[in-house]
């Protein structure tokens, strides 16, 4: 029983001194992976024959466990039993982990004491939890909840249920927050939802700014930190943030939980999310009293393993040089950037013209783009058949703003973190630099809604039969 | 990076010859496990001093995982990737494991070749889903949702935010069929929501004769087989189940996902379960249109090692012998439920007089007693804490039922699976018996709600830190 099927080979870097254990792939030049991460000596096979190592460049879609984060799980499973409600020496020990996770969580986001931080699923899953308290606030208070037209589904779709005013962007992001401004003065505002960095393009909003502004106003703010937490150092205290929520497999613990931390004096307040065991202080028959602080919105048994794991990574980056996490992903970046913008015909796509100059903006691991002539999910299917490049093509699940950028059909995105390294960023570009010159190197078909190879006989482990029609299942992608 | 820190000692025993892989722990005598498990070496510290191997008696809670389950988490980990959205190799794989899950799942439990699969986040959550669906229904037809008073609350408290009635259950088996007739008879029902096995007493409900029974009325049944699926064969296509729910964390796959099979009819008119990503056809900024199928219900990015690890416990339970599988659990409950009633002073609970003789009835690896004269909480304090025997007090998450066994502040529940053995069983009892003779060893005080030792100078592995106070976090239990 043992979780070492592909073990990275390790070696330190100059890049990685700060880090407790580091990950050197198959880098040959320029930085090396910061972090070692699971997957990362991957061999994908290619159409023409062959195989390569395969290049992540799909960090913000999901992330790969950090090694350390797969580690203390070994280390914790053992101990593995039902939190709260036993009081044998495994469940004490769980408790103690469960519990333990949300001061970690709370610490790497800067909350304030009295924060509630409550796992979830998911980030979708805490914006839906959040959802249900605030329609309860803004049906007592005739406001509304306001968002901007750049919101990724999880940020958007929750709030179209409640009274609400979406906002169209500037074309900076000055023009913006005077458009948000002009908004609250138009009416009661009870909540501002708004994504602290974009999942397309990757701009970090001034998330402060937005925070001063909306109490200016009277109102509160969520921020979506999706995106932003594994990139960027968060203090919801320092920059009056009421509510933030992120996902554990976008932070390198892909094990099944999110998070919700903020004021808990709504989520007290507000319908449980999940009607079930632990959330109550008394069940009758027909009829329940609700527990108030966590427990109220985790009913069910919770995800120890998916808590804990987010909290290993919480702390593993907690301790990383911010400036260092930075650099690492500023030198992937800008590589990647120059590489792309290079080459004839591609275009890097990106929201404001003051992103990076307007205080407390710039831009995290994500490059946007799209190649002259050719379908997004074509160049996604060539770059992973014939380099073993992995990207997302699609609409990323953010429709309105796809169709504001003038990309109803999608666009592609690559996307880089802690285990990346420069030879990820320059195969991409290779990849896409031999379709301008050489055109497609095999046939390709429209299978179930994607482009696909044709003829395809390459095989998945045989753990992992290729299903017909899965690789389309989703529709947020192709449509 | 290897999930290898308390390795169990494999050897081969008769009762695990089919098993793919077996555990042997320090068992002397009688039953060995029949699948190896994680901790089941594990030491537990004694208040007295020294520690002993950590007899776990509450499978019925949370089980541990299959040492099987973890090594397939090992395989798949490294090709871990967001599913359904990229085009990279290690998110064809991710997806592929992903859709498989669910027909493995399908299979499992006997589904129809229709039945929708959705993944959750555990019984809670699949059960609140389906009462999300199931309300519109009732509104439209003015049907009632229906449920015993015997229920775990995932299985009562979604229901009481429908139109919904509730009906004590008899003394007997035959009793509560015919009080259930009765009821469809006085009015229109939807639903009949039931488990399939008590989560108190462990024992079964004859599930065939009651979907019968639904239909006949022309309602649909859900069985909530949290209890019942790790431990008995299910065939819901053969015994006329409309929805089945169950949990990967009892199922020996602690990964935070839950499921949901059933017709998916109600399913795809419902509303969404979580507004998001990958839920939709189209979004725009004020207004969605949904997908069908699990998509709808699986907004966000799903728990895919969670899924994938739920099937493949599935998987591996379904090539047990079943008879083995029920051969090993009845001669551990009949060693354990002798011992106990052989002790004066300990009552063991039960619901139903015609239990094991009824149709489809019969009792799961869970029995639930009381001892004369000492609180609950005391008594398994007192096991953890000088016997390292560790079970479950309280009052279950079903407080209604409690209050009928007339135990309204609780009892103690054993309960164990596929890595118990003889002396687990042989420990609690020795424990009771020596609490009876001799009484308590240490002295017991009550903290934030539950009883614990005094002077309690163990400690915790250094990254499970005690922190005073969440032992009694969790309401459900103390009260």
């Amino acid at each position: 029983m043992s979780i070492a099927v592909v073990k990275p080979s390790y070696s330190s870097s100059p890049a990685s001194a700060a880090a407790s254990r580091t990950g050197a792939a198959t880098a040959t030049a320029g930085t090396g992976p910061l972090l070692a991460v699971t997957g990362q000596n991957l061999q994908a096979p290619l159409i023409q024959g062959g195989s390569v190592r395969y290049a992540n460049l799909d960090y913000a879609a999901s992330a790969p466990a950090l090694c350390d984060v797969v580690d203390y799980l070994a280390l914790v499973l053992p101990y593995y039993a039902s939190v709260h409600r036993g009081a044998g020496f495994a469940s004490q020990v769980s408790t103690s982990v469960y519990e333990n996770a949300r001061d970690t969580v709370r610490a790497f986001v800067g909350g304030r004491a009295d924060d509630a931080v409550i796992f979830t699923r998911n980030t979708t899953d805490s914006l839906n939890l959040l959802a249900g308290c605030v329609a309860d606030i803004v049906a007592d208070s005739s406001a509304d909840v306001v968002y901007l037209d750049i919101e990724h589904h999880a940020n958007l779709l929750p709030w179209q249920r409640l009274p609400h005013r979406s906002v169209p962007a500037g074309t900076s992001l000055a023009a913006t927050l005077a458009r948000l401004e002009t908004e609250f003065q138009a009416g009661s505002v009870a909540l501002l939802a708004v994504t602290g960095a974009s999942n397309v393009t990757g701009e970090i909003l001034p998330i402060a700014a937005l925070a001063a502004l909306a109490h200016r106003y009277g109102a509160r703010i969520v921020v979506d930190a999706a995106q932003l937490a594994p990139h960027r150092k968060i203090n919801i205290a320092a920059d009056g943030i009421d509510y933030v929520v992120f996902s554990g497999h976008k932070l390198y613990a892909p094990f099944g939980s999110g998070v919700l931390v903020g004021r808990p004096d709504w989520l007290d307040a507000g319908p449980p999310h999940l009607a079930g065991g632990g959330a109550v202080k008394e069940a009758r028959l027909d009829s329940v009293s609700w527990a108030t602080g966590p427990a109220r919105h985790e009913g069910g048994s919770p995800n120890v393993l998916g808590a804990a794991t987010l909290a290993k990574a919480a702390e593993i980056l907690a301790v990383l040089d911010p400036q260092q996490l930075q650099d690492h992903e500023t030198n992937l970046h800008r590589e990647l950037v120059n590489g792309l913008e290079g080459l004839p015909g591609v275009t890097v796509h990106r929201l404001f013209t003051d992103s990076g100059k307007f205080p407390g903006s710039g831009t995290i691991a994500v490059v946007n783009f799209s190649v002259a002539g050719y379908d997004s999910g074509l160049v996604a299917a060539y770059l992973s058949a014939e380099h073993g490049v992995g990207v997302r093509d699609g609409r990323f699940c953010a429709h309105p703003l796809l169709r504001r950028l003038g990309l109803p059909s999608g666009s592609l995105r690559a996307s880089f973190g802690a285990g990346s390294c420069t030879e990820d960023a320059q195969r991409l570009i290779a990849g896409v630099a031999a379709l301008l010159e050489s055109g497609l190197g095999w046939d390709y078909v429209v299978d179930s809604g994607r482009w696909v190879p044709a003829d395809d006989a390459r095989s998945f482990p045989q753990w992992a039969p290729n299903t017909p029609g899965t690789a389309g299942a989703a529709p947020c992608s192709t449509q």
